[in-house]
């Protein structure tokens, strides 16, 4: 939870400006969030997910011939490289699926390296194809004990592409539809703390990889990424609405953590809220368990009546994405398949017009410490 | 090259504090720079890097006592596990060594995942006893077809550990004392980028393999951790100093880029530049081309009087690495090996206290974009 009364400024650089953007504004116009001046409701009702990665990427929403070329082009490079999947093939069953993600992109990196930041464009598009595979090939390996054919796909959507490959069968319009409306809303979201860090490493004139498998740890910290994994936490310990209510009010009272409201940008409300809720909705119709969507309406009454907090981005998709039958360790790795392309377009800018980032600190230490050799210690 | 006129403040942060830190100052009293309060020129002539390891993740100089505990300590988590050195044999001979270390770090979190801050200075020892390992196995198995025993080594300090294991022979006396030196001098620098961004990455509450990852991909941009590497290829290409100084005149005359020179911070010269410069004179005694230091010796004169610029620490590494047959290649793996410790010290320390780094951004984008259905655009 944010407290709103938080003066701007000092620690955590909050409120300082650390450079300049062309990408992104949060909470200044309209419903107060958008990627490249279009509205993010614009975006996320409207546009395939595919849209907004070239809008990001490539600097303008795409004409119908440049989108299907744009999706060939993705669905041609969905086929994992063999040592990356022995890689994954390392990595435990019990493994942090983050650091799954983390590991296959910092690998790609050795099979796949930009030595040049002119093929940055290239880099970024393979990424974005692989990212579903990487997290797929290494849950299906150890769930089903099958090595999956990540280029073999009847979607044409990396959403959809997502779905097919994690459980194996076709997806529904609807989820797909779900899908496009997440990964739109996760894309991008200015100088977050992930993509602050692939700055801060792009700052260096690092390479791609580098920059994003730095912004994938940063992500998987439970104060940023792990908000809907936390969030369908709790929910689903409860059974019904007032059951819910009785024991979030005493959470309160508790002082507990709350996770997916407020923000720290935010002050009055987060415009991706209104959006993944009415597909949270939808879904709830046709789900088996569809109390979920009812437990999770009152506690965003009881949130709002109690502590005026709002619920962000990620309350609501804790439900959504339950009801889509996706476990929720890969709540997060689906985030970072969205915010790659953010990521990567923040570092193509931060190359534009590039000064290493690197701040000053205030000292708190000792003062001149006289050596003494070690007998004497 | 350093513009020592550039203003403070704005794009790069610089001169911005982005927090507070009890290890390190830079640029501030005696020769410029103390870990913990103790001077740079200190431990560098009288500790093992062990000791200043010890300093920055424990606290304090150990004792007798203390260091043998703690070294040997570091000495039984040598070997590698199994299915970490099945990555590094799925990584390419021509691979970056940097994306070796960041590859074998990333993978290293799956295997020896850090699932509470209790854990964290296990850890932190366990990846300092790990790197060096990391990419000597890495790269014997590439160029020898060996599988090595990164367990079976004669040698107790890491420096000559990592000695022996590249080569496989027992290092000299003098060889294991100038690794003591650089290990330290490279320990520890604030909030340089790499660690700055390991800091970022903290302030998530993510994991530590996260943060020494995000610091390892950060550090490979040639604008930081490459500079060594860069003043080695420059001094390689040239047989006399006459030749260096005409062509060195020739490259500034061009407003080419000489590494090695200048620094952000220090204004007047780099207390690390001595330190280094007298054991590459030491080790030139005993070179078969030995003419590479007095190349780096009129190098620096040229530099000071066209261009007032000073040697950094990176300089005289590229000869002193060179004199004791470490393949250029490998000279940033090495800062790993050492700012492993800086980097885990700053983790420790925001986790303290934290807040998330997150700052803001200047919006310099588009004003506010009608959507247009695809058909129209």
């Amino acid at each position: 939870m944010v407290d709103k009364n938080k003066p701007l400024g000092g620690e955590g650089l909050r409120g300082q400006s650390a450079g300049m953007t062309a990408l992104c504004t949060v909470g200044k116009t309209g419903t107060g969030l958008t990627y490249r001046g279009y509205d993010i409701s614009d975006l996320a009702k409207h546009a395939e997910f595919e849209e907004v990665a070239y809008l990001l990427l490539k600097g303008k929403l795409p004409n119908a011939q440049e989108l299907r070329g744009y999706k060939n082009a993705l669905n041609a490079m969905r086929g994992l490289p063999a040592p990356l999947c022995r890689v994954l093939e390392q990595i435990p069953a019990d493994a942090h699926p983050m650091d799954v993600m983390r590991t296959g992109c910092s690998m790609l990196g050795n099979l796949d390296m930009e030595t040049d930041f002119s093929q940055e464009g290239e880099k970024a598009d393979t990424l974005l194809a692989h990212l579903p595979a990487i997290i797929c090939y290494w849950y299906r390996f150890h769930q089903d004990g099958t090595r999956i054919d990540t280029a073999a796909c009847s979607q044409d959507s990396l959403g959809g592409y997502f779905l097919e490959m994690l459980t194996g069968e076709t997806p529904s319009e609807l989820h797909t539809r779900v899908m496009h409306c997440s990964l739109v809303l996760y894309a991008e979201h200015e100088f977050n703390a992930s993509t602050f860090a692939a700055r801060v490493c792009a700052s260096t004139l690092s390479d791609l990889h580098s920059c994003v498998t730095a912004a994938i740890g940063t992500l998987r910290g439970p104060l940023h990424g792990g908000a809907n994994e936390a969030a369908m936490a709790m929910i689903e310990r409860w059974d019904t609405p007032d059951q819910a209510e009785a024991e979030l009010i005493q959470m309160l009272e508790n002082k507990e953590k709350v996770m997916g409201f407020g923000h720290a940008i935010y002050r009055e409300y987060d415009p991706r809220n209104a959006l993944i809720k009415s597909w949270s909705k939808q879904l709830s119709a046709s789900a088996s368990d569809a109390k979920l969507y009812d437990i999770s309406e009152r506690v965003e009454q009881v949130m709002k009546r109690e502590k005026d907090l709002f619920a962000n981005a990620d309350f609501f998709h804790a439900s959504a994405y339950h009801f889509m039958g996706i476990p929720t360790e890969l709540f997060t790795p689906i985030f970072v398949m969205s915010r790659v392309t953010g990521w990567c377009a923040h570092v193509f800018e931060q190359r534009e017009h590039n000064r290493i980032i690197r701040p000053s600190a205030d000292y708190i230490g000792p003062d001149h410490q006289d050596w003494l050799p070690i007998e004497q210690r």
